[in-house]
């Protein structure tokens, strides 16, 4: 199974350590199998980690409109998706792996590389590095206090108090100046 | 051993779960002698705990003086207990296990009832549930980043900095007027 092989190298080596030819030789087929089903590392990454969404599909409603409204535009996302269950469940999982150094590796890769790091790179502010680690930061602790440990009143409020509440914080983190550092 | 016992129990059951008795009867002692030794129910908890500083005294610096500057100061409270090795090591040890249920309780327990809703309450201001969430998930958020993922540039970043980028938000969190919900 090519999909098991992904999933094991890449939490085992994480994405810059895995190639697709090792996945290949772990699966016992050839690279061009490996390419010709799943195509590039990057969409081999996202169908091991088996989202029930396209994770690069889902993020385009946040760069494609304005700088102004993009922190909102990103809770709006991020919930939408959290908020379905199959995703949600999904993504749990790989959120109970990631305290271990190996999954730690999966949130790296796949949320920060693959979701946050796209979204600061086209809004082009400066400072992407730092930009990426504080939206991340941001996102983890919600996503920590509504969903994994479901701490009231945050795990039931409606979306769009989470948004008001949030909305202005990634936007600066997004794209306003950050103190010096 | 009490303390053993104490620890078992509260994980298992939580805080509000556990009776002095129940930690007593499992350790093959008289509820009397858990008292004579560590006090109060909340004490008892803390010491299961084995940190090596007293959270109900570090917390003290931000409670004790204007609300102006509570976001800063329980910024510097906080770093200044995680940036000691050995309270970074045992609590990267209790987050570790807050991903499963039984240590979500601990972070509940502890985290919030004990660190974060005194700081809140004594502060005085309106919606103590709300805020508690909201300062603890972006607390969390910043762990996760800072010290369990160790995502550059924050995982290197100065406290300095840390606390210019962080401090505002907590104070808004902690004192500001929030959107309703």
């Amino acid at each position: 199974m090519i999909l098991a092989a992904a999933s094991e190298l890449f939490a085992v080596g994480g994405f810059s350590q895995t190639s697709v030819r090792s996945v290949a030789a772990a699966a016992g087929v050839d690279s061009a199998l490996v390419h010709h089903y799943f195509g590039t590392k990057d969409e081999l990454f996202l169908a091991a980690l088996a989202l029930p969404l396209d994770l690069r599909v889902a993020i385009r409603p946040v760069v494609e409109g304005p700088l102004e409204g993009a922190g909102e535009r990103m809770m709006r996302v991020f919930l939408g998706a959290w908020e379905q269950e199959p995703v949600r469940l999904r993504l749990l999982g790989l959120l109970r792996g990631s305290i271990e150094p190996q999954g730690a590796r999966l949130v790296q890769d796949g949320f920060l590389r693959i979701v946050v790091r796209p979204v600061i790179d086209e809004l082009g502010a400066d400072q992407p590095d730092r930009r990426t680690a504080l939206v991340a930061a941001q996102i983890l602790g919600l996503i920590m206090i509504r969903y994994v440990l479901m701490v009231e009143p945050l795990a039931s409020a409606p979306v769009e108090e989470v948004v008001a509440l949030y909305a202005p914080i990634l936007q600066r983190f997004l794209a306003d100046p950050l103190p010096p550092g």
